[in-house]
């Protein structure tokens, strides 16, 4: 698995150097884990390593193992326990996308087609499930880091599960679409953030706290993260948009348009994702933009995931010290609102 | 997940009483297994447990938690770590047949619907990551077991995947094929051995000849296997059968047949593999069943089953003094090859 091309400047490939300025204060540790990831998958059968090496084309911002070290150097030093943590969470990661473009009938993320497009549904089951056992073996290196990751892992699946029994669901409340997002995204942002922490000799009060924040920054990029499935560029986001459309899944802008329409408006809007099998995919994702435009959905959702931010800030501030890394923290927070891809 | 249900006899349903008596002197193990895995289960998500639910009708012959148990039962006493790890080996078996069932788009398991085919394949994908998940969860209560397992895993998705990249090659070679189901089946046997011992005190030596043991017991367990999905009857069977052959997997009654026949004969034979996705998939069961009888192919399956078994039996005199829990296991060794489903 060749994570090791390119360098840190590979990291914000086609956005602008925002990203990669970001990560400064921890391009050695992000270099360093590339070279681990690179040992770690260098024997294995022809054509697992060929699935292995499609899909390192796919690497994305890495902000989970970024939010590790940046946690971690909130505290102290980063060891190796952090670096091999760092690789378990971006293997859960990569392994959840390799099911979920499965999941969604993505054919495309960040550029490159998906593993189920280009191989099949088999080898994409598979691969990941061989990600998330490479990534417990490793866990089982670091003291009192396995249970964490594999419980994480779990919570994951079952948030995911949650939004699989929902799909179609027009009903879905705002605080169920919350207890999703915090299962399927911000939990691994938490736990990145009380990992890195942990193995930097903070308190457990303070790993809780950053914990905290590491939740709601999670919540906040998954919020965000949604908007762009249905007001993104494609070409900007660079994977297949619409997915949660053509889904059923009710997410944060749509939730919130339903919410504030009169009973006419709402029986109308209800009647159009209802009826979306009988449309064009295109014409009907425009037609929900039109909707979501009228009613300025698209400030209030922002709105709401700066709120987040906000929140998350202040957890930050009771659990770290001010530093360099917790400064860019900072900033990461708010590129996580502001970014378009 | 209700595995607590009926107790011993359960396992034997809708088969002779030859696998209850077998297990005769591990019964209160599996009991305690069930109910270990039952409490495990207590508390998830509604819909993630009616999928548990529907899943623990499958309850298969758990003839892995009973090589671990009689393994402990060789060397000392069954504790609580046996159980959990009988627990880890049980799930981490039921996640690859949920995600298998996908792959190989089986209609029925043990007489019951798959999950896939009853709630989807988003569902069943899911369902399969959060078992594993449970199970490392569980794995890491037990010293040195979580790594061993997390490994284990791997091995058997890459076994998987292995004969995912060899579907349709109708030029596999048996050695590949040894490879393959060496991974995919054979070394969680081997494991559940090695842990049995290891967790009842054995030397290093008696663990590592167990695993011995219990990789060539899982080698004959999947030539079975593989040999009753052609010859077998569904309904004794319980699950659906030809699914290897529709599929393309070259498995041993075919790689035998293929590589008796003389030059005329095997273009003939591979004409009507390659050609089977044109044919009637119960005619071409039939023809397949026709060349294979006419070559006596089932017999010589049989024994080479049975000469892997010869071998498993010599490292269990190795590994382990003879004793009641000893003589159980050839038992179960003979069961192996004789059984009919």
């Amino acid at each position: 698995m060749n994570f090791d091309r390119g360098g840190a400047t590979d990291i914000s490939s086609g956005d602008s150097q925002t990203l990669a300025s970001l990560y400064q204060l921890v391009s050695e540790d992000i270099a360093a884990l590339r070279e681990f990831l690179h040992g770690e998958f260098a024997s294995t059968e022809p054509f697992v390593n060929e699935l292995l090496e499609h899909l390192s084309r796919f690497q994305g911002k890495q902000v989970r193992p970024a939010c590790l070290f940046l946690s971690g150097r909130c505290f102290g030093e980063i060891g190796n326990d952090h670096i091999k943590c760092a690789a378990v969470v971006e293997l859960i990661h990569t392994a959840t996308l390799v099911h979920d473009d499965l999941l969604d009938a993505a054919q495309i993320r960040r550029r490159v087609e998906t593993i189920h497009s280009r191989y099949g549904d088999r080898a994409a089951i598979l691969l990941g499930d061989i990600i998330y056992a490479r990534g417990f073996v490793i866990s089982t290196e670091v003291e009192n880091a396995a249970r964490l990751l594999a419980n994480c892992t779990m919570e994951i699946c079952i948030g995911e599960m949650m939004q699989v029994g929902n799909a179609g669901n027009l009903q879905l409340l705002e605080e169920q679409y919350f207890e999703i997002i915090h299962r399927k995204t911000a939990i691994l942002y938490g736990l990145s953030c009380r990992l890195g922490a942990m193995l930097a000799g903070a308190t457990e009060d303070q790993a809780a706290a950053m914990e905290q924040f590491g939740n709601q920054l999670g919540v906040a990029f998954q919020i965000i993260d949604d908007s762009l499935d249905v007001f993104g560029d494609q070409e900007t986001v660079g994977k297949s948009l619409g997915t949660d459309l053509a889904n059923g899944k009710m997410t944060l802008p749509l939730i919130r348009l339903r919410d504030g329409l009169d009973v006419e408006q709402r029986e109308s809007l209800l009647k159009l994702l209802e009826g979306h099998r009988e449309m064009d995919r295109t014409e009907f994702h425009h037609e929900v933009v039109r909707w979501l435009d009228e009613f300025e959905i698209l400030d209030e959702v922002r709105e709401r995931a700066q709120q987040v931010v906000a929140n998350a800030l202040k957890s930050l501030h009771v659990a770290a010290p001010r530093c360099e890394a917790r400064d860019q923290f900072e900033q990461l927070a708010r590129f996580v609102i502001e970014r378009e891809r």
